[in-house]
């Protein structure tokens, strides 16, 4: 049944007609002789049952894919150039079968309308319409083969705006966040001006590493344009006086160091908390949170080379950052941690110019933002201009009267922000990535795969992720991954625990049930938990939102397949 | 109202009649006098309301204790000695008003019965019974006067056996447990062999340190006789050999360090998870936690001095320790932490010898205990014998197959003891120490007073405690003590966080509510919270048992005494 259904994805003969090329009835064919094998019976009766159907399907899916692609590869050869200068706007505008699916690849347009309904990855193709696919090749590595890229060529219906291509370099200045980078469209964007958005969930765990497109953007302030050449950092607050360093100082005085990390916005899941009681701010999924590699010099390092010893600790009990991004007042975003954290050997808070193996992109703090690992984001401040040692936390907005917990009972008549502590670290979360809700499952799946993340703030590491299908009465516990590396297990040393963990769990469908309440919960080495709801952690900010994430599918057993 | 029930108990004609002494028409006269305040509509007329008159009702019963207690004064004098000699079994049998009250002091019984009616703080006298009253009065610092121990002399019936004094240093062989100390007997046992026990909950809120005679036992073998004199500490695994350090070493080539940390036990509050369903384990309410100051040499200097080093940190990951306390097959009680919690400036592990400025009684690890603050108990290692640096952990059953947590979904069938990481740092906890389960409160006091204890793992301070009367609908904030001294507020270092806060809060009683779900729930400076309910934090071992706690109050309208 399961291979009747990946079957049908490549069948022709489904919604979309297809006139343009002429593979259909070789695909047809492609279709019967898979089917065929759903019909031998001996995976039933030798109790494989739906797992190693799955396997099957997917070698089997992954050799019709091939044999798809390869049908295309006549059709490269006798297009022609000459194609019309298309705008990204109008680009954009093609995100549906019904105004036509574009894609753009190196400065190419692409309608990929037709070929939607016989990619071997199914709807997921759906999420590049409107913009460039190359992020989706680099999470889906499969793509990186020349028959790809043959197959692509014969949708090509024209060139790319030059202007749009370097969009990012270019500055209007009538509007202070004209001048922000392009984003891709996939990119749920919660607010405009500034940008935040966050990725489909279930981008989220189809990789350990979240691409750097796809990683959720949470800007306060429009983008600044920093030039690399004439960029210096200056550390303040230390008794040698200022210290000034160019990137290329930043790059080659101190020891490159690389982490990987998960970054997650305070605000991350506050959709939910907003079910118990609508708080103001910005309407976040389970997205504002994401793992990428970091490299860059140890903010230990610099702090030690700028004059930081012991006399300094006597005194010195924060560290302030300050971003180039600012306010039409002319004041900086800002945030401060902890001395601790910042001057700790095993802190390991970076001064970092890369972000998965390449510069920082604008939107992510280029030439140099700090990453604060197993603290809030707020914290990693970005387009990082000021570094200030000092016996007092940021006098920042959002360090005083932002990014802090309340209880439940306080709302904005009552609320005192001095009350609270600023956030740092983060307590225990999880999130389902996939199904999602309202996903329909056909009885005849027999199994579910549910799949989501796990991550723990201040180092430590998730041990365990339960999940329950029927709204928390029984639980069981999921597979945990520490890479893309298939049953990799490893652990971070004690206390460095600063990236996720993407989990997994296929469970047989419940015989009786016709919707299930699905749930995660996370636990740490701490065995701290998530909190059952979010009434009783509702605040008046909307923050820190990690109650268990429930997500509602329904079984349906119209099986007219079978 | 609540004057004229402050007043009730110094009035003799109460349900017990007093004939022994002859202070009850001034005790009566006295009552009287404070009553009649009650009647000053001021108060009310002011808008002072519930929480003024609390204050007054204090000064005033202080006065009224003082007036009683003087009365007693001559009686002491006409008491003859030659009194009988007294077992401490006989003493223990004392311990309700119908079988009579007796306490010990110095060696004296005294049977106060009839004084329980006049004490001036009400029935916790009654805790007292058929033990020792030293302990409560090093607690309740009130009775260190000298007229209080004339009151005292008053009731003396007989003398101590001198074998009971001493009973901690005989020894019969028949049985292992046969030289276990004596224990006060307002502890709750959840078992004599090995001993546990628990302190009523109450007493943990009076008192910021936790009396040594009421801090939890949980000895896992019989208490050892350890001879200071010959006491030998063995530290091994390190490359310049075996350190041995006698008691007197240990005390003098070594910094004396004091620290003032919470000790909880994983079992903590399993009473509440057997209501979600039964398992194996002793029945622990809320007491199998304390807070004390302990002083001794720190585990890394003693380290350092036994040749841990750079080299050693290579391959080094845990730290062992061995306990004195051994099974009948001989092998010890043993646990181990992470090396990195061992060596830190910070991590404060100490090889104590000193427990709330005494030496470490007997129940408590005498000579030696390991304390790792912010660690759960039994990793602090009581009757100190040996350490070991190692690349293991220790391969102790309490390591491996005991103090670890599991999903909810696990049962002894399935568990699997290699799944799992050994506890180490606890969750976030807090617990509600007053009123107990099923208490009354009389509508017409108003205002009610909810107090507890809260505490968090791994040196992560509590910063705010929630507390509900309504089941969880609506939530106060209470207000959190670091000390004894009134508003103390003063925070340790970050991450160093190692003792609980007591916290209190007086609220309106709600006009009508008959019955009242009293919560609490901390936070911790990680934001971390504890989850709403127990069935799912459920475990095979009933460890961990950090959700909300839950305590139902009636409320009595019949006020008939208005």
């Amino acid at each position: 049944m399961l291979l009747l259904r990946r079957c049908h994805r490549l069948n022709p003969f489904g919604p979309l007609s297809i006139d343009r090329n002429q593979v259909a009835p070789v695909v047809a064919s492609c279709a019967v002789r898979l089917c065929s094998s759903s019909n031998d019976q001996r995976f039933h009766q030798h109790g494989f049952s739906a797992s190693w159907r799955h396997v099957l399907a997917g070698l089997l899916a992954g050799t019709g894919a091939v044999l798809a692609y390869g049908l295309h590869h006549h059709k490269a050869i006798e297009k022609s150039s000459r194609l019309p200068i298309i705008s990204q706007e109008e680009v954009t505008r093609h995100r549906s079968l019904k105004d036509g699916v574009w894609v753009t690849y190196k400065g190419g347009v692409y309608d990929i309308t037709e070929f939607v309904s016989m990619h071997p990855g199914g709807e997921k193709i759906m999420m590049a319409a409107g913009g460039a696919i190359e992020p989706f090749w680099s999470l889906y590595a499969v793509h990186n083969q020349e028959h790809v890229l043959d197959i692509l060529s014969g949708y090509k219906v024209g060139e790319l705006n030059a202007e749009d291509l370097k969009k990012q370099y270019t500055f209007k200045s009538s509007d202070p966040y004209s001048s922000d980078p392009e984003r891709h469209p996939v990119l749920h964007a919660n607010s405009l001006k500034p940008f935040t958005a966050e990725p489909p969930p279930e981008i989220l765990s189809d990789s350990y590493i979240t691409p750097t497109a796809f990683f959720f953007k949470r800007n306060h302030l429009p983008v600044p344009q920093v030039d690399p050449d004439s960029y210096r950092l200056h550390v303040e607050g230390l008794p040698k006086g200022v210290l000034t360093l160019s990137l290329e100082e930043l790059k080659t005085r101190f020891p490159k160091h690389t982490i990987t990390a998960t970054l997650q916005c305070a605000g991350n899941r506050r959709s939910e908390m907003n079910k118990a009681k609508q708080v103001k701010g910005l309407n976040w999924g389970v997205g504002a949170i994401g793992n990428a590699t970091w490299s860059g010099a140890k903010l230990r390092d610099v702090l030690l080379a700028a004059g930081y010893g012991p006399d300094v600790a006597q005194w010195a009990r924060h560290v302030q950052f300050e971003g180039l991004d600012k306010e039409i007042t002319g004041s900086a975003y800002g945030a401060s941690i902890p001395i601790n954290k910042a001057v700790s050997e095993e802190g390991d808070v970076l001064l970092a110019y890369e972000m998965n193996g390449e510069d920082i992109p604008a939107d992510h703090g280029f030439p140099i933002r700090v990453v604060v690992p197993g603290v809030v984001g707020a914290r990693s401040v970005k387009w990082l201009g000021k570094i200030v040692v000092s016996a007092e936390e940021s006098s920042s907005h959002w360090q005083q009267k932002d990014y802090k917990g309340f209880s439940p009972g306080i709302d904005w008549d009552t609320v005192d922000y001095k009350s609270a502590p600023a956030i740092q670290e983060l307590p225990v979360q999880s999130a389902i990535t996939t199904p999602s809700e309202g996903s329909v499952i056909d009885r005849s799946e027999e199994m579910l795969t549910v799949k989501g993340y796990a991550w723990s703030g201040g180092g430590r590491e998730v041990i365990r992720v339960d999940v329950s299908l029927d709204g928390g009465k029984t639980w069981n516990v999921a597979k945990l991954k520490s890479s893309d590396k298939e049953g990799d297990q490893t652990s971070p040393p004690l206390g460095r625990a600063w990236a996720w963990k993407l989990w997994e769990i296929m469970v047989p469908l419940p015989p009786e049930a016709q919707e299930l309440e699905l749930i995660c919960k996370a636990v740490d080495n701490s065995y701290n938990t998530q909190p059952d709801t979010f009434g009783p952690i509702w605040n008046v900010r909307g923050l820190l939102g990690n109650a268990w994430h429930r997500v509602k599918v329904k079984i349906n057993e119209d099986d007219d397949e079978e």
